[in-house]
């Protein structure tokens, strides 16, 4: 049966761990813990807790192994959608359509929530793998190396025009980083190959740089009730875009070659590459 | 020789460390990578590491084995002062002395610069030391348990008058967590006995509760010079501040009582405890 068909099972899967791990919201301190919950559980598409599931089945893995690491990795993601909301950052009053965590709470509760949920993510991390290298892979990823050194170039870039070569390695860090640790993290559980780790970070960075892409089309091309917040935000807060920078048809063209290349780096693996290719294609065609 | 002669060395030590680990400030994004430089390495007293290395020598194992552990809380710590500084929160524009990171860069570098130290914390944690029980360890002193919680505790608190036991529950997960992690790291890594961990453990609820009750003094009666920022901001804030609350005199007996009873816990120890009994004496009569 295609992956296709598994992930509305998965999505329960994960946020069923996400739910397990967050404090209950009744205990103390409770706005926070409020809060935790309200930024975790927004409707979102759990997209990197898939790629790790996806990863598992082409490792020939089972699925609930890396339970963890997807669990962990969105806790990650949501925590950054937290602090690039705040007014200081990207100023977002919605988030998928409804009121970001500063907006829904104050911008204080919304700085703990992000710093909370990425200790959260560790703490799990760390005490149910057991596995030291992968919290370390995590965290690298998390770092200013990774993830928050790309939103600080995404920053720096405002009111700029900075060549294709900077975009690309501002989004491989903003948005790469994290996609590579979702495939990466179930090899380094399963004790892959170099040649297999070789092929999935390929993969990862290929499908990483068009999801970023793709994400800017969105913004100028979608509406906003699709993307859940104003579209013609990065133009208005005259970010640096793909599309706007570099042509909305080349951006369609960038994002298909680039997913056609993760396709290529997938066989290079010998496992059942169905699901991580059915990812690629929904990352291509998404609406969200 | 006492510990007191080691001090000295030791903040080398871990200064060392720190250096060794923060990227290059010539590394791009530089912004983020000068305010990662510039949280850290700004004359703070290195009370937990230097916490650390005597925990060590209270379990008769090298000091430079904890050496990850002394580096990553202190970034912690430092992450945690560059977040409580913003304005949504403490909106402090001096640390001891000088501008604040969200004085001398901006809001948002900031906000990245605490995010980037938490991770490479836990990145370099688990990397150096391999032991995914120790980093589980410090990351739940973060979260919303431990340290996170705490923050958000003295921040409901404002402008209330909690009782002695809310407020000095609010100190242990605020100050608490993390000079527990730092006696409890190094005796996870040399795998101590339950007794001697819960002997550490009630030592470091002592201090850090004391240590707390003397930072709300150090508020009411220490200079401006001395503390590095100005004088009187809690109350100036309607913080909930335990000499404001329940008096000057009786959080002296207090401070004095805690230190005394941190002692007792020691008593336990086989180990040379002469360095975590100066600790918490020059904790009892800092005046910083």
């Amino acid at each position: 049966m295609s992956f296709e068909h598994h992930v509305e099972e998965l999505n329960r899967r994960v946020e069923s761990t996400l739910d397990e791990w967050l404090p209950d919201d009744a205990m103390p301190p409770r706005p926070l813990h409020r809060s935790m919950r309200y930024a975790v559980f927004n409707g979102g598409k759990r997209i990197r807790p898939l790629l790790s599931y996806a990863t598992a089945d082409v490792l020939g893995i089972e699925r609930q192994s890396v339970d963890p690491i997807a669990a962990a990795i969105e806790l990650i993601h949501c925590y950054s959608l937290v602090h690039d909301d705040l007014p200081a950052m990207d100023d977002d009053d919605l988030r998928r359509g409804k009121p970001t965590v500063h907006r829904a709470f104050d911008e204080a509760t919304a700085i703990l929530c992000g710093d909370a949920l990425q200790a959260l993510a560790f703490e799990k991390l760390a005490n149910e793998t057991q596995q030291a290298a992968i919290v370390g892979y995590l965290a690298s990823a998390c770092s200013s190396a990774g993830m928050a050194g790309g939103q600080a170039l995404d920053l720096m870039y405002e009111a700029t025009r900075p060549e294709q070569a900077d975009i690309e390695h501002m989004f491989r860090l903003k948005t790469g980083a994290l996609l590579d640790a979702a495939v990466l993290m179930p090899a380094l559980l399963a004790g892959s190959s170099k040649n297999d780790c070789l092929a999935l970070r390929e993969f990862a960075e290929s499908v990483g740089l068009a999801f970023q892409i793709i994400d800017d089309l969105l913004d100028v091309e979608g509406t906003s009730e699709q993307i859940g917040k104003p579209a013609g935000s990065d133009q208005a807060m005259d970010k640096a875009s793909w599309p706007l920078l570099y042509g909305i048809d080349a951006a369609h063209q960038r994002s298909e070659a680039l997913i056609q290349q993760a396709a290529e780096s997938l066989q290079r693996l010998e496992g059942n590459t169905e699901p991580l290719r059915w990812m690629a294609q929904r990352i291509l065609r998404r609406n969200f």
